[in-house]
């Protein structure tokens, strides 16, 4: 089934919305310059009915696999016809290529650095084409700030409905990040200090060993625990989790993403 | 007057807006994570005309004052039928349970653990339904987000014109903070360092000792302050606060909140 | 050309969407507190149609120089008809005027203490008007929050199509800060580390001189450098930056914003 942007479901209301499509944004601007607000500026300059809605800022400066992460973490939730805005992108005026993926009914618009891998093993049936129509970019294109010169009004132009192959050729040499899968670690602390592993429920662990520390209790909710006493939970986006109750795990830990866990 | 979330008046303009349902947020998910885009995705898969507002997402975690009080500093500006979400759910998963607030023509939804004491003791003509219509809730419900799993589509539904009593039974035994009225004390520090009392304007103090500091003088704006006098000024929210000019008082007296107050 | 709000033109895509007025915010409040829902909230009680865009809430205390920049090098990619709301107000409650600034099709609400100096430089055909028909206030004024309570319900007012000569009488005597050209210095330091000066393409510079260190290597892009060289670069606000490839570079000089820069 091809999906068009405008043609967005809405999950189970079944309602349809073609005039306000959601775009999201993820990228690692913080939220204290000007960057965030040129890019939603060059949004709303092409399509003012766009809703507008920030994954995060805050993915660690041109950490393009945390950038991978949460953006895997986070899209399902949304409705058919979504379009993500990603830009992580330590290589902006190099040539590397703009590209829009699509997967899963929604869109996602970014460098072909990597950023996307987790969505491309997720979605088998993606696609994925090269941005080379210049029409849809910023009549100035800077060197440095492609998320608004060309990541924004590609989005928008998109979201009024233009079709995907307008946007330039198909390809299928994208660039991807090593498999989030192997080997076993810790791919994310969340604010809480929750640390969440890449170890999945098909691998049905008994046991996590992590700084020396073997960990036998799974719970199933975080209230349920007491003092400091570390324990396995499976977190919301389908990863095992080591946590500690009222507390930070990571701090107990003493614990940094890609450190390694072992399972029995 | 019983008001639907699709009745929502706005203020002195008098126009009316179904169709662009305000659903606010507040939690201490942080914004680096995936957590807040998740949940907002949630919300536009059940109802894609919402508006979404973010409070804020720094509540300390799991401090359920704190969050308690920043939704009482805040729901009075918006207009009649808006629904405010806040998750600040340190017993997530567990049998506390989920509920919605009607108050003041506005709606409330979120954990049973005290969170909304301030719009109780506010708002006496409130009532609160206890949320088990699990028809509304996302297909799979995880055992640790149910700000994603339960309350964004609960809230996203009440704002579709479903009806409350749909969701559950009314309650009358529900959970509360101790009152925000006594004892006397700091109750909120802000980015600028002033520091909020829970005095308000009917006990008329003459002076306000803190810290073993007594501060009589009283002004009308912060911009009138010189050098670092201590000074107290009635704040935006209704509360007494310590201030000093072009600085922190909470620096200044080395203060947390919670700390005592005494009046003369 | 006199632009009302309502008239607002989209960029390349032409089309027209009075009913969807975009309103900015840019303000010192941080997000942590309820500051910023209460100016959301005012806004939306007055106009619910109203599409708010967060530029930045995270100027630094008081710094209304800081704030004028990161308005100017966001405001241009906004729609016609967009109404910026700048809250960077240390003189709040005092006699310093509330005005409302119509400059590039645009609108900027706050306080008449600065903030818009570098708007009026770039667009010399704006014009200025002095707020004062307090029946576009909130109906209780507070001393200490003008941004809930006047500039917010007074942006809305304006994007509901009010004319502007209904808030006050125009202006010639506005307050300004000193120049943005002169003397050269850093004037901005972001999220990455970049730091940008005040000097512009028509200055033609060969070589830079900042903290003794003498840069003379100009690059086209981020991605293009390696090891801990610094660099020049034209920014995307079309200001020379320094940069140093993959780091930061105010850490590596060990800058600070308002510190000297000399050209050759």
């Amino acid at each position: 089934v091809k999906i068009e942007p405008g043609d967005r479901k809405t999950g189970r209301q079944g309602s349809i919305s073609p005039s306000l499509p959601v775009i999201t944004l993820l990228t690692d601007f913080g939220t204290a310059d000007y960057y965030v607000g040129a890019v939603k500026g060059a949004i709303l300059s092409v399509n003012p009915s766009a809703v507008l809605v920030d994954l995060t800022h805050e993915i660690p400066p041109q950490d393009v696999a945390e950038g991978a992460f949460t953006l895997l973490a986070a899209y399902k939730t949304f409705p058919a016809g979504t379009i993500h805005v990603a830009v992580v992108d330590p290589g902006v005026g190099s040539t590397r290529r703009p590209i829009i993926v699509s997967a899963n009914e929604q869109f996602f618009v970014g460098p072909d650095n990597g950023l996307f891998t987790y969505i491309y093993d997720r979605e088998p049936s993606h696609r994925i084409f090269h941005v080379t129509a210049e029409r849809y970019f910023r009549r100035e294109v800077s060197t440095t700030f492609h998320g608004r010169d060309i990541f924004a009004p590609v989005a928008a132009a998109l979201s009024t409905g233009v079709p995907l192959e307008e946007f330039g050729a198909e390809i299928t040499d994208e660039v991807r990040l090593p498999s989030l899968e192997t080997p076993l670690r810790i791919i994310h602390i969340d604010h809480f200090g929750n640390c969440a592993t890449n170890i999945t429920r098909d691998r049905s662990p008994s046991e996590i060993v992590v700084k020396g520390r073997t960990i036998s209790e799974f719970r199933e909710f975080y209230g349920a625990g007491a003092g400091e006493s570390l324990f396995a939970i499976w977190g919301s986006a389908g990863f095992l989790e080591i946590s500690v109750n009222g507390g930070s795990a990571a701090q107990v830990l003493g614990i940094k993403r890609g450190d390694p866990v072992n399972i029995r």
